[in-house]
């Protein structure tokens, strides 16, 4: 730090800032509106010594940035930082993405059972300038084992000379370095904490996960599923800062196994191709059908899925899902064929003067009443069963349930053609 | 509150309350778990002076449940609580839905601005049993103006006898009781706030929003627009304790709007009966367009709702989105095209024997990238277009824009085919 703080008033650094050109404060304007490509980009040609002043002016809780920039970034990082910084960016970089270890700081507030309410304050009083949270305090036996948890509010109603271990909670939620943060992340909501304490496996308090990180875990997992729901892989930044291009590979990898897998569809149909000359009224509904069963198979997705992200059913209630799905879909399919009764006779028959018989019209409504039952079933089984065998089950949604029921209902619609129609 | 503890201890209160059998226990943790529906049904019938006893026990941050009341039963609250909790049943009440109003406690630390630290602790330990959030202390004048705020961390960093004046940020963000609470959660999550000060149009301080509860907001939110986006009206409960005839209930009235819109694309395959009867190898290609188009315009449609929820856009940026997807449009629509045409002469003409000519591909191929543009275009104009009207853009999501875009290809395919096939 304070070589560093010399060579900042040195006229020469300054000139050799200039030269460089590295703009320290737009760097840090980026980290902190987490405009990752830009701050790769601008980092990929730094000198060195710019690096080292970067993590010198950077707060310690936005360290696990490093986590966003290329292996070779990174060992120039870790190469030019003052030792204490590349302790913490390791101990950082050493947890999987996505775990607890990834998002939590090590900037928290450590107390020991024997001191008193007053020696806590003085050491908080101390530290407090750069801790990501002061609110909240952990108790450590001397190998660093998490035993106890103490809130300022606590300190602040309890007398001076109390020791910590007679006003400390000891039963302490903690999550484990490797845990999954939109698990951490739903613990923190749940239980309305302000930060939750990080173990290591042998119950070492190693970092703290605060609120305010939480949120942006809970952010980022719902914009994930939007995008995967939509047959998108997720982007990172703001919409109006991807380019055209990103947007482009976001969106077109499921774009074309969608259109190849639609192909089945038109198979489908295509061998039926004589019915359908025969009753080429029946082409009519075909529309219909697909967009009922995906609407109808989307809602039941979707619904399971948000369910099986907020914890509210997991792959061990698949039967009394489907039990309430089917009982949805009969009530949907069945009202939906009755409207759909009515429909094609008042607006098909009379209105369009389409040949429409009443075995067409009991051909349709039945396929309806079919389309939704499966679709509904498609819909929730499949996210569970995805979720069951370790996947993510956000990729079971609307699109690729679309397609499927629609081979489906295509199949009913042309079988009981060919059965009550006798086409 | 002591003519309530009174009534407890006598046992007629005691007998009294068997009778009545309204269990405050089980109402306390509906409060708890948000199971208004379930809240509502045991209350209907409840003694005023059991609703009185209720909101003795009732934590008053929870107050805000009489807004999930029927306005008999509120009335009835009203008339049975101590005056203390009618005033703050009262002040909740009289913000609208959704308001900053609506979900702020007024259970926050005031102090002034004369006050010393020393004193300033004194009241706080006072008063931090049942306040919310202690860590953040509000400064106002005696008009109750919000003039400051001043945080524990800077109280515990300053001297004893330094006057609150002196050390509180007197530049305060906050926001107004009638604000949206969805804007009012995003700025907590932006500011990485604690709690965010609520003022009415007297810049008068009447209460705070804390970081637990804008969390709720933002879940709930992103849980709404997940059912809106599927053609779902939002359900409050978690998914198994939602019984079959609630979730019918959400689900049924938008497949019944887009079954019947679904009518007009199969009126425009119809109007085009006698050209499918000439070409009936065209059949094979309606599903693959329509859900094509479904998806492109469904993976537009929910980055720009997104991004309007986040903020990122809003409507005045209409022509940098439209500018953005017609190129992203270009590059989704040839990409598909050219693979379809490989796809078209690969599988359907050499493997499925399909009586497929150059001109019957190249309508195809056409149709698809105009279908893929009209699809994003739609998709990222009308959520844009919906928003300004002051509607949620959540509802033009992938069902409502699938169904226009199915009629759109469907009518560019039969157009194209007219013209270049002459049939």
């Amino acid at each position: 730090m304070t070589q560093d703080e010399e060579k900042m008033v040195t006229p020469e650094s300054v000139a050799e800032e200039n030269e460089r050109g590295l703009d320290i404060e737009e760097a840090l304007s980026l980290v902190e509106e987490k405009r990752y490509a830009a701050l790769r980009q601008m980092l990929r040609d730094a000198e060195p010594a710019d690096i080292a002043e970067l993590f010198d002016e950077l707060p310690k809780q936005q360290y696990a940035v490093v986590e966003e920039m290329p292996a070779n970034v990174v060992k120039r990082i870790l190469q030019n930082v003052t030792p204490e910084a590349r302790k913490t960016v390791n101990e950082l970089l050493k947890y999987p993405e996505d775990s607890a270890g990834s998002i939590m700081t090590t900037e928290f507030v450590r107390l020991k059972q024997d001191m008193t309410v007053d020696e806590a304050f003085s050491l908080i009083r101390k530290v407090a300038f750069d801790k990501e949270t002061i609110y909240t305090c952990y108790v450590t036996d001397r190998n660093s084992h998490l035993i106890g948890v103490v809130t300022v509010k606590d300190l602040l109603c309890a007398d001076h000379s109390t020791k910590i271990a007679d006003i400390m909670e000891d039963h302490v939620v903690s999550v484990n370095t490797l845990e999954d943060k939109e698990d951490v992340a739903a613990t923190i909501s749940k239980y309305d904490a302000l930060a939750l304490p990080v173990v290591d496996a042998e119950n070492r308090l190693v970092g703290i996960v605060t609120v305010d990180d939480a949120i942006d875990v809970l952010q980022d997992e719902a914009e994930e599923d939007f995008a995967k729901m939509n047959a998108m892989l997720p982007t990172e930044k703001p919409y109006l800062r991807t380019s055209p291009w990103e947007l482009y590979r976001s969106r077109i990898v499921w774009l074309m196994l969608l259109m190849i897998s639609a192909t089945f569809t038109g198979m489908i149909i295509g061998s039926f191709e004589n019915a359908l000359k025969t009753q080429a009224v029946l082409t009519l509904f075909i529309p219909m059908l697909m967009d009922t069963g995906g609407n109808s198979g989307s809602q039941a997705s979707v619904t399971v899925i948000r369910a099986l992200s907020l914890g509210e059913v997991d792959s061990s209630d698949v039967l009394r899902v489907i039990w309430k799905e089917v009982r949805v879909a009969i009530l949907c399919g069945g009202s939906l064929a009755v409207l759909s009764f009515g429909k094609i006779f008042l607006i098909d028959k009379l209105l369009m003067h389409k040949p429409i018989t009443v075995p067409i019209a009991i051909v349709v409504c039945i396929t309806l009443l079919a389309t939704v039952v499966a679709a509904k079933l498609l819909g929730c089984t499949l996210p569970l069963l995805v979720s069951k065998m370790g996947f993510d089950p956000a990729v079971m949604a609307s699109p690729f349930i679309t397609t499927i029921v629609d081979a489906v209902s295509l199949f009913v619609f042309f079988g009981l053609a060919t059965i009550i129609l006798g086409i």
